[in-house]
């Protein structure tokens, strides 16, 4: 098991973690088989979806505002009620194929840590299953 | 594959199973690996989240309910649409990491089954591997 | 890893895939383990629902378009960013359990891809792991 660290900047963002995923499934040398990608929060998510055009990612924050807003009527008191449900929106877990070595992203996917209750020091876990 | 057993007591509610998986993982005697949790049902759903403050837990049902009204206007004749929905939502499947025996989850995740439409007799089932 | 082609017929839809992973999963002969099944595309996803009474995808599909409409106040200039925002909603990974060596699904479970920017062609791919 391999750990990313993040720092986010803002309160909801996407991090994009392709790179550093990719570097340790070429570092374990498994050719074929699982990622699995893990967020130890409950107040962050992960997501696969276009790292071309970041309107996309802004898009897809804006929308869970609308749907979940940070200044709803919530019971948890500690002002970050709208976090945890949009962790579980997105979920806590990804699953990505290995072949010949590298991550099987499609040409438009990027792998991003979606921050909801930011600026915080964050960890991503990786675990590489195959031969 | 191992199987857990639950009664769901209310319509909607969070029922935490960490503590089961962590079981069966440490009866594994898998050392290292990936631990899979797979829910059968369609009106049932797995997330993981805040264990400590169950508010938490009644903000995630009281969004979803809010999103997803169970009197909405749905095709779907038995009344339980919503439950359909809010399963796909959550997601019927759950990756942990396994590390030194135990499951890898952070200072306050736990791992619920969400239920939709109960009472019922729930089921979920759960893989390990690795070595 | 095998691939399992699809040919989408409108902008939105459910097309069932159960039958097609079962087959790689028959033909790959491993008895127990993990199936992985992974969408390449950012503007489609994957989910696990009812696959008897087809007014529940229906359902799942408006309300969705309800909680993220087409023609919303979105950034991305190329008119699909709703159809983004559901493929995170929905989710780019499945793992289904494998058990003498078929699929282990619930009752009324299907595994489906969800469309939310067709028609196109799409791929999933699939992997087995297990003995």
């Amino acid at each position: 098991m391999e750990t990313i660290s993040i720092s986010t900047r803002t309160r909801t963002e996407f991090v994009e973690i392709s790179s550093k995923v990719a570097e340790i499934v070429r570092k374990s040398k498994v050719k074929e088989g699982i990622c699995v990608v893990f967020c130890p929060h409950t107040t962050a998510g992960l997501t696969i979806n276009e790292n071309a055009d970041p309107d996309v990612q802004a898009d897809i924050l804006n929308s869970l505002n609308k749907l979940v807003p940070h200044n709803g009527n919530y019971s948890h008191v500690e002002g970050n009620a709208d976090a945890h449900i949009k962790a579980s929106l997105m979920g806590s877990s990804l699953n990505i194929l290995i072949k010949n070595g590298g991550l099987v992203l499609g040409t438009w996917q990027g792998v991003f840590l979606t921050e909801f209750d930011g600026p915080r020091e964050r960890k991503v876990y990786v675990e590489v299953a195959g031969k």
